[in-house]
């Protein structure tokens, strides 16, 4: 089955031989099957023959966003516990209902938050939670792409759980579900566990997910303990010999972030999450400078409290040059490759998503340029980064499917998803 | 006319007597012409007696946000140099630009911002810039409350001027349109003219809305040559006699503080627009710990580059916590109340908006509540602050008159004036 996107914008995210980004043109995008095949200023009618049009008239049609760092059904607890002291809040209100959940609550706050992530532009994310069973088949049948991992802590049973977990998935659902392997962090995961989780992730050929360096008193009980900072230890045992996808690496020294760039970890920024629970802000604009490859999460739904990665580039451009004191840093188009580009580098599927290149999967969405605030459109690039928001996304395509047409989501019951987690997160939290 | 709003969570902002917010409740509010009448869980069938309905099933009205610093016109130069050096962008792109400007391009700028205003839930708002005759028409056909100041420089024509605008405008509109006096900055207006335009105000018996310490290249620029600082200057030559409205207030010192708390200097605070363009972060928390009234502005959307209100007290919260490293620093209610309460105080407005209540004018917003990132709904104030947009406003009602109904506007002919201020921009921009 054919399709032709039509008289719409389009954004590559593609690079030109000088490094500057291809800038938006008018044209045409054939889909077959779950692959894009041609992207053109207009394809000869023999090309498109037979082709299902979707017209794409007053809208910008580039690659899906990419959210490199979240744990999708924690929107059970949206708005439970905000603005208390960091541990109150884990312990008194997250710990406590993580405690009850059961799979199917997982599944129910795993699509609550796949509908949001759908209507925002999200087209694959990284998840790590638990209950990943559940949680694939939210996403397997929602039709969305993403990265699953079990997020082990000290126990050899949940490694095993969690390498189950990726035999079982890894590849599963058309493609459309990647896995890997997620200890918690430094902090819940001591060394030689840590080197474990890291020869059974070179065992299966994977990447490791892991939160680094989030909090300041992290590290410093890490310095205290194991007379290193986090990264610096991680190095030492060889724990980066293996790809790493680093979640938050807020507070890191100079010499940490040298450690960074030769290991080529990839950093998922969470800018507001990392505001909200007072953890300050990463270095992104010096990381960047190092060639460090920064990609963009929203961490949970419960510590931002919305999934909206439109919303999120905009803080990691604003949060950079408002704290460096210079307008010039993480210009528009670097923002939106850290959420295209390096999100798909980020999850290892860089040959199949991050830009519309013929061969690549048909993961795209269309953005409505026909709103006020969109407009005059000077330079639909910037209008992205420092105007657009989530919710003028106007339809999703995630491997050649439409998950979402006219502002309407095509594969979720999004009014029995709503109802369900309502339900969920009631039980969750009686007292 | 009566309207009766029904159906809805209520959100009055009104506190209690032991300081809290009222918590939103089921209920329903009685409006009379232009003002609130009755505010309860539920009305007598006699109160209601043939009133216009208005279902508020799954969403929560509130009053409109204030946003109390903008320069609306300034949409036609939306993504016009972002991402460049301050002065670059000013003398190369913005000033030339302004140089071109007709009164019809503010008054077409002027109706796009206003689109946009209605549309994220801005019921009343300041804006200071030039052509205010047309920017007051606008203001005056769309139906949105607003206060108008001709901005001045060093220059007695202008100020003539702006005080003419004053006469002519204020109260007008059904009392939709207010004026002040806008000297626009100390940088630009000398201290015996800044006297000079303090002395108008007094006379006129109106307040002064002025830009105040936005850049630290500013302060130590003054203090070079004033030989102070410029709060401490303003308030040594009595300009704070008069009420003040400050806008921005990024690069003040504790004894500048000091003195906007003794003056009950109102802050207009704006994030957004701090950040993109590298001016850096206001000291917030510290400034509402101190009692200083704050309230929250856009600034242009050439700086920002949206007028969304919810994305701004956001940005306000998110931000003090992640720099002062504290969570529970601005919390939600605390930021609504900037955003409405303290909004209405700035603009001397504060008995006739800012709250839902019974006397006051109907100036409300409807929050749509069935979305997935509004869901669960554990606190609903807390899904206002950390995970709502401007997109999620489903209608909109100022002075009793409903301007926006399920997503449509009613009062103006948008497409139009997109069209014209597309028009009207790629004029401006031409080389």
């Amino acid at each position: 089955m054919k399709k032709l996107v039509k008289n719409a914008y389009i954004l590559t995210m593609e690079r030109q031989a000088d490094g500057s980004l291809r800038q938006p043109f008018l044209g045409e995008i054939l889909i077959d099957g779950d692959s894009i095949t041609a992207v053109k200023e207009a394809l000869s009618a023999s090309e498109a023959n037979g082709a299902e049009i979707i017209d794409g008239r007053n809208t910008l049609v580039m690659p899906g966003l990419i959210n490199t760092h979240s744990h999708g059904a924690m929107s059970l607890l949206r708005g439970y516990g905000d603005d208390l002291p960091l541990n109150t809040w884990l312990f008194d209100r997250v710990f406590p209902v993580e405690d009850k959940m059961t799979a199917e609550d997982v599944y129910w706050g795993g699509l609550l938050s796949i509908c949001e992530m759908i209507r925002s532009g999200t087209t694959c994310f990284a998840d790590m939670y638990f209950f990943s069973d559940a949680f694939a088949e939210a996403v397997k049948e929602s039709g969305i792409r993403a990265n699953i991992s079990r997020c082990v802590d000290h126990s050899a049973a949940k490694l095993k759980e969690s390498c189950d977990f990726y035999t079982k998935w890894q590849g599963a659902a058309a493609g459309r579900i990647t896995a890997c392997l997620a200890p918690h962090s430094p902090y819940l995961c001591p060394p030689d566990f840590l080197q474990e989780i890291a020869q059974e992730a070179k065992r299966l050929g994977t990447f490791l997910n892991i939160h680094l360096a989030e909090t300041a008193g992290e590290q410093a009980d890490y310095l205290k303990t194991y007379g290193k900072r986090e990264v610096e230890k991680l190095a030492e045992i060889g724990f980066f010999d293996v790809p790493v996808l680093g979640a938050h690496l807020v507070h890191v020294s100079e010499a940490e972030m040298q450690l960074l760039a030769e290991h080529q970890v990839v950093v998922a920024h969470d800018p507001r999450s990392n505001l909200k629970l007072g953890n300050g802000v990463a270095p992104v604009a010096e990381m960047l400078e190092k060639n460090i490859l920064v990609s963009i999460g929203t961490d949970s739904p419960c510590s931002n409290n919305n999934l909206d990665m439109f919303q999120e580039l905009r803080t990691v451009a604003l949060l950079q040059k408002g704290i460096t004191a210079n307008p010039t840093v993480l210009p528009a188009d670097e923002v939106l490759t850290c959420a295209t580009v390096n999100g798909a580098k980020a999850l290892q599927l860089e040959r199949e998503i991050g830009t519309l290149s013929p061969g690549k999967k048909a993961d795209m969405i269309f953005v409505d340029l026909d709103k006020p605030h969109m407009q005059p459109g000077h330079d639909k690039i910037s209008d992205l980064v420092y105007a657009a928001s989530g919710s003028d996304v106007k339809a999703v395509l995630v491997n050649g499917e439409l998950l979402m047409k006219d502002y309407q989501l095509l594969t979720i019951d999004e009014k029995l998803v709503m109802a369900k987690a309502a339900q969920a997160a009631k039980r969750l939290t009686a007292q």
